[in-house]
C-alpha cells in the first residue's frame, strides 16, 4: 500500500472514529495491552533482528539501549496502555453552551483532531503509546518510526492494530508506515487535506526537517535549552540541588538544563561550591570569562555554547549582573521549553514568571519537572515548544479540537 | 526597512507587550479610534489615490466599492475599536491551578501568543480591526495588505500606530509592510522564529499559496463550501426561508450556502415552490438528474459544481437517498466551515451534529450565523477551517495561548 492509500483509507477511518463509545476504546486499549503481553515472544525475536542490525552498523550502547525490549519493557509498554484505558475520555463535553438573545443555543464541544501523523525515532514503545494516546482521544493515525527500529515498530504495531480490530476500532484508522525513507518523509509532511496535526518526536535535524518541509499543521516538540537562574537570594542548598538535579539526573532528555544563569553577588559567594558539585557528578563546564576567576576546571564558552542543546553532562555556566539579564539572555537563546528562578525574592520570582517566554517556568522547583506524568495529564505524546494549539507537555486534552454545535428553531440572519 | 527587520522590531516589541495593563491597551484603543475621525480627510485623499488606480486597471464596481471609504465607514472603524476596548482582556487569569502531591502549584495562564502575520487583501477596515484585536489581546503584529489599497492602509496604520505609541505602546509593536509583492509575501510566510502565527484572510488562492510556502504556524480561514440539508421531515416553510437566507443575504462571503441537498421524499413534494423561491431571488440553480425532473430552470450541474464555492447568486442542488448520503457527500465535498440540516426529527438532528466535520453544525438556523460578532465573541479575525488551536469564529481568546507557571519550594525529581 502507498503512503498516500495509507492516508485516505486513515481519513475514511476517522469519521468514524468520531462517535466511538468510551467504553469501545477502553476494552480495545486492555485487550491491546493483554496482546503485547502475549505476543512478547514474537516481538522479543523482531526486536532481536533490529538490534543485530544496530551491532552491526556500530550504534553506541547508549542507542542500542534505547532500542533494546526486554520482557519488563513490554510489560512496561502494556502497563501503559492500561493507564490510558483509566483516564477519563476527552471527548463529547462541551466545554460550554451558551444562549444568543434571538435563541440559538451554541455548544462548544470536544471534538477529535480527525488524522493524526506523528514522525518519531529509536524507542519502539513509542509506537504503543502513540497507538493508545490517538486511539483514547478517537483520532485515526499515520505513524512512521525509525530505520533501525522497523522490526520491532511493525511487530507492536500489527500485535497492537490485531487486538484493536478485534475489539471493534474502525479497520483502517491505525496505519503505521513501513517506507523508512526521507521521501516517504517527506510525502507524508504533505498530506494536506489528510492529516489534521503531524508531530514529529525526535532530535533537533527531525524537527527542522518537519518545520522546512510540511504543508499540514505542525506542533514542534521537545527543543530544550533549558536554563537555571540563581538569583542574589537564592537559598545556597536549594540553588545547588536544584541545579544538579536539573542537570544530572538524565542529560538525555529535553527537559533538562543546558545553561546556569548565576547573579554576580551569588555568584562570588557560591559558585565554586556548585561548580563542584557539579563536577563531582561529572558534569563538564563551559563559563562566560567571569565565572571562569570564581571557580576552578570550568572551560571557556564561545557564543555556541549559549544555543546548544549538549543531551549529555556538559553545562554552560553565565554570571549575569542582575534579573533583567538573565531574563534577557533566556528570551534570546532559549528554546521556549522549561525556565527557572530559584529565589527567596517575591518580585523577581513574579517578574521571571511573567516576563519569560517559555511552556513552562518555574520558581524554586527542577525544570525535570516539564512531564505529562508530573503534570498530572498521564501519558504525554510529546513537549510542544510553539504557542499555536498546545503548550508545553501534551496529554490527551491536546489531542482534541473544538466543533460549535448549534441548536435553533428556524433563525434567519 | 526591509521585512526582517520589521519582523525583529516586533518579535522584540512581542516581550514588552506581554505585561501590558488592560487600562493602557483600552486608552490606546480609545485615542486610536479618534485619531481615526480626526484624520478622515487625510484618509479619504490617500484611499481616492487607490480608487483612481482601481478605476484606471479596471476594477469591477463590486471590488470598488470593497475598497472604498467614506466618513462612515471610517467612523465605523472607530467604532469597532471603541468596542474591541469594550471586551474582556483575555489574557493574564489562569485557567486553573492545580496542586501536585509533591507540593508543586501548576497554573495554567492565558498569555499572547507573541507575534501575529496577517495577510489579508481589498477592504482597509481590516487594517484597523486587525492592529485593534492584536493589541487587545498584547500581540505584536506584521501586517500585508493587497496592494490595490496600499495607499489607504499606510493612512491607516500610521494614524492608529501613531495614536497607539503616544498612548504607552511599545515602539515596533505595530508593523505595516508596504512591500506588497509576490517575494514579499512569500519572505513573510517564511519567518520562523518571528512569526509565531501567520493568519490568512482572503480568497482561495492565497490560502494555497500559504499551505504551501509558509514554514511558521498558519491558521487556514474562510473557506465556505457550506451546504444545508433539507431532511424528510423538514418544515417547509423553515426550510425554505433558511434555503433563502443562507444562500442571498450575502452570497460573496464565506458562511453562505453553496449546496443545497434535499432528501428525495422532501423534493417531491418541496423542491419545485423551494427552487422558484430562490430563481425569483435572483438565484441561478445547478442540479443533478434528479432535480432537474422535480423543478423547472435548474441547469445541468457537473462535478465541479459540488466543490465551487462560487461567492454569486448561484447555487449546487442534488437530490440525496436518505441522512447518510447526505453526511457522505458533506464530508466528501465540504471544506469544514459550516453546516445545516432542517429536520424535524431528533434522531436525524442528532446524527447531523455528531457526523458532519465541520467547525460550526446547525439544526434549524441559517449558516449565516458563523459570525464572531453573531456568536457573541465580539470583532473576529476570521473564521477558522482548520482544527488545530482554533476553530471556527476566533475572537480575542483564540489570540492567546498558554503558559504553564509552576511554583516550587524546592522540588526535585
Amino acid at each position: 500500500m502507498t503512503i498516500l492509500e495509507q492516508a485516505a483509507q486513515a481519513k475514511a477511518a476517522s469519521y468514524s472514529m468520531m462517535n466511538l463509545s468510551s467504553s469501545l476504546k477502553d476494552d480495545a486499549l486492555k485487550k491491546m495491552a493483554d496482546a503485547l503481553e502475549h505476543n512478547a515472544d514474537y516481538i522479543l525475536e523482531q526486536n532481536e533482528k533490529d538490534l543485530a542490525k544496530g551491532r552491526e552498523s556500530g550504534l553506541s550502547d547508549a542507542l542500542l539501549d534505547r532500542l533494546r525490549l526486554t520482557k519488563l519493557r513490554i510489560s512496561a509498554m502494556a502497563e501503559g496502555l492500561r493507564k490510558i484505558a483509566a483516564l477519563p475520555d476527552p471527548l463529547g463535553a462541551e466545554d460550554y453552551v451558551i444562549k444568543r438573545p434571538n435563541g440559538l443555543a451554541i455548544g462548544k464541544r470536544r471534538v477529535p483532531l480527525g488524522v493524526i501523523g506523528i514522525i518519531y525515532e529509536a524507542r519502539p514503545n513509542v509506537t504503543s503509546d502513540a497507538i493508545g494516546l490517538c486511539i483514547k482521544s478517537s483520532n485515526a493515525m499515520l505513524l512512521r518510526g525509525g530505520s533501525e527500529a522497523i522490526n520491532s515498530n511493525i511487530a507492536v504495531a500489527d500485535t497492537v492494530s490485531k487486538a484493536a480490530y478485534e475489539a471493534g476500532l474502525p479497520e483502517g484508522s491505525i496505519q503505521f508506515i513501513r517506507d523508512t525513507s526521507r521521501e516517504g518523509a517527506i510525502e507524508l509532511m504533505r498530506l494536506s487535506g489528510y492529516i489534521d496535526v503531524l508531530i514529529p518526536r525526535g532530535g533537533q535535524a527531525l524537527i527542522k526537517s518537519v518545520v522546512k518541509n510540511a504543508t499540514v499543521p505542525v506542533i514542534e516538540t521537545g527543543i530544550g535549552n533549558c536554563h537555571t537562574y540563581l538569583d542574589d537570594s537564592a537559598a545556597p542548598d536549594m540553588a545547588r540541588e536544584i541545579a544538579l538535579n536539573a542537570k544530572v539526573t538524565r542529560p538525555s532528555v529535553c527537559n533538562a538544563m543546558e545553561t546556569l544563569l548565576v547573579h554576580e553577588e551569588f555568584a562570588k559567594a557560591h559558585l565554586k561550591e556548585i561548580a563542584d558539585a557539579l563536577k563531582e557528578h561529572g558534569v563538564a563546564l563551559r563559563g562566560c570569562k567571569r565565572s571562569l576567576e570564581l571557580a576552578h576546571g570550568i572551560e571557556e564558552a564561545s557564543e555556541e555554547d549559549w544555543t546548544c542543546e549538549y543531551y549529555d553532562l556538559i553545562l554552560a555556566v553565565k554570571v549575569v549582573n542582575n534579573l533583567d539579564e538573565a531574563i534577557d539572555h533566556i528570551n534570546k537563546y532559549g528554546t521556549k521549553h522549561s525556565e527557572c528562578i530559584v529565589t527567596k525574592d517575591y518580585e523577581a520570582a513574579e517578574r521571571f514568571l511573567n516576563e519569560v517566554d517559555a511552556a513552562v517556568v518555574y520558581v524554586n522547583a527542577s525544570t525535570r519537572f516539564t512531564d505529562g506524568e508530573e503534570f498530572g495529564f498521564g501519558a504525554e505524546i510529546g513537549i510542544s515548544t510553539q504557542k499555536l494549539h498546545a503548550r508545553g507537555p501534551m496529554g490527551l486534552f491536546e489531542l482534541t479540537s473544538v466543533k460549535y454545535v448549534v441548536r435553533g428553531n428556524g433563525q434567519i440572519r
